[in-house]
């Protein structure tokens, strides 16, 4: 039985608490400043209202301010933050870190500093005290995870990767609960590079959905198809191998090992993500036809981490193609995206320009 | 302007024929002994029944016993049959094959003599004439394809593989079509391997649509979450990684490149082959919990190639493993779906056995 302390009460960040009260730690759940009514709402009645669920009443829910109490004698540290919310989350925490108390991170993204691309494990250190930054070693969760399903204990795989195998191992010994299988990685740039870039490739893969319903209302109906056997499923497979091959081609680039793409955090977390869920609405509404800006419209304000990793990748590859580490035109799905997402550009996939990057397995 | 016949008139080699006479070949297709009602409604009103599609009306249909007259002059013979179809095929083109005519064709399977797992276009060459079977090097057409998609001209993105890269890109050459996309590879024995193995795998991914329908069934309805959000996608979506997993290790086992795996005939001919079709239709109703008879029975005698590529590979591993050449316990997920669709076994799946194989990748 160990003390653990979970940051921010979100969908994942509260979902992950599952597998730890199960396993039969105390889990104490820490809403950050947005997190307000869940808390509430977990003290009156166990229930979260984000994933529509009563979760553990072991689960302990406590309101930001009491964040130095509830991290109190903790054991393992859990941040449950947005990408956009990784460095406030390691100033909050900064004061308490200690060396010995691994800390657990689930935000996907990347950001670039005009030299490289840092996975958010990184990122976070640098808001850790200078001290300690060199004994501490964040670990981040990828694979394929659906929050609302592991909070139903829906059978889950995912991988653990941090630089020190032995706070890995620690983390995964905490973690573990029967539906709930935790793999490890050292693959820290690698395995990040995949869950970032996921949400950007999934929009796009998304795109088949939408380009099919608009053709299927101009189209002569007795040859439409029915959904589920004869939409665009060609294409949508065509642009998730060539989401994978890409994802090898970055991995690659941020000396990561393309295998990681081929595994949980590349292929399974890719095929989760084209399963419902925001990314997946957006890119259909991109596929529409209805344009960039009445498509982020109607999204109604949700986060789309897409068009953050697609404007940071912009950065970065312009970045490496200046500096001779990327072939011009090597990642021709990322720049469609790109075009479409960022600029308001038509869709017209570049199938021609697909699988041309021999250095990218 | 070539003469092209494609042998076998049901839904893959009909929708392959749209490409070819958009390329502005003349294109007679043969239907099997099977396919006489297809060739009769194509005559009639070059409606497709299988297809329910009008199609070209430049394919020029013949029956069975006509396929003397349609090889006349043939400069690409295309194989539209199923794997159990090929023998027969190959013996029925014997007497007209020519070493400077391709042979293409759309067959996905394996066979398994004792020693060697043959991808099909070496069982094909086994029923040429003796005297060419060094010169002829059958084309094989890999990756995501539905049927029904090609024949309303979806973009399509496939693989052509086989041993001569002269013979590959000649093929290549002739089924350029602005919507067909094809690439080439060489390695035979990892891509067929993947386009075999694909269709056992996608049963195991969709077990988790019909084990959610279960749970649904059964649940707490306020807890079970709705289909498209929350169902088992964590499930599947780990199945579908430790698929491609395992595909890399059969693919070294038969001397490909794992490399494959994570393309067009591997990830991508699993997606698509994960949207809708019989064997998803099967794995679902496996899922249910019905068994497999039961199962079997309400396929109405759909052809079950996951049952085929299963039983050859039950034997296959048997005989690796008995040669040291196969470690026990590499497959986890194949010999599970195995157990389940050969032998009746409960579905249990073997999470934590997956991803042990370190020469996979």
């Amino acid at each position: 039985m160990a003390e653990i302390t979970v940051l921010g009460a979100g969908m994942m960040g509260s979902a992950l608490c599952v597998p730890l009260v199960d396993a039969g730690h105390r889990v104490r759940l820490v809403g950050t400043h947005l997190d307000r009514d869940i808390i509430q709402s977990l003290r009156e009645a166990s229930r979260h209202p984000k994933l529509d669920l009563v979760i553990p009443s072991a689960i302990q829910p406590y309101f930001d301010d009491e964040l130095e109490i509830a991290l109190r004698g903790a054991e393992l540290i859990v941040l449950g933050v947005s990408s956009a919310g990784v460095r406030w989350a390691g100033r909050r925490i900064a004061p308490y870190v200690r060396p010995e108390v691994p800390v657990v991170m689930i935000s996907k993204g990347m950001e670039w500093d005009g030299q490289r691309l840092l996975p958010l494990p990184d990122v976070l250190s640098q808001e850790l005290p200078p001290e300690l930054r060199d004994r501490i070693h964040p670990v981040a969760v990828a694979g394929p995870c659906i929050a609302g399903e592991l909070a139903r204990r829906v059978e889950t795989c995912v991988v653990f990767v941090g630089r020190d195998t032995a706070v890995v191992a620690r983390a995964i010994s905490l973690f573990r609960a029967p539906y709930y299988h935790v793999w490890s990685s050292t693959d820290v740039p690698g395995v990040e590079a995949c869950a970032a870039l996921k949400n950007a490739y999934a929009m796009g893969i998304a795109f088949a959905l939408g380009l099919y319903d608009k053709r299927r209302a101009s189209a002569d109906p007795a040859n439409a198809g029915a959904p589920g056997s004869i939409a665009l499923h060609n294409y949508e497979a065509a642009v998730f191998a060539q989401a994978i091959h890409e994802m090898q081609r970055v991995v690659k680039l941020v000396g990561g090992q393309p295998s990681s793409a081929a595994g949980l955090a590349g292929v399974g977390d890719l095929d989760v993500t084209c399963n419902g869920g925001r990314t997946g609405r957006f890119g259909r509404l991109l596929g529409l036809g209805i344009g960039r800006d009445e498509a982020i419209r109607r999204m109604q304000g949700a986060t789309l981490e897409c068009l953050d990793i697609l404007q940071v990748m912009r950065s970065a590859c312009a970045g490496f193609e200046a500096h001779g580490l990327l072939e011009p035109g090597a990642l021709p799905l990322l720049a469609h995206l790109a075009a479409v997402a960022l600029d308001g550009a038509e869709i017209d996939m570049p199938f021609t320009a697909f699988f041309s990057s021999p250095d990218a397995s």
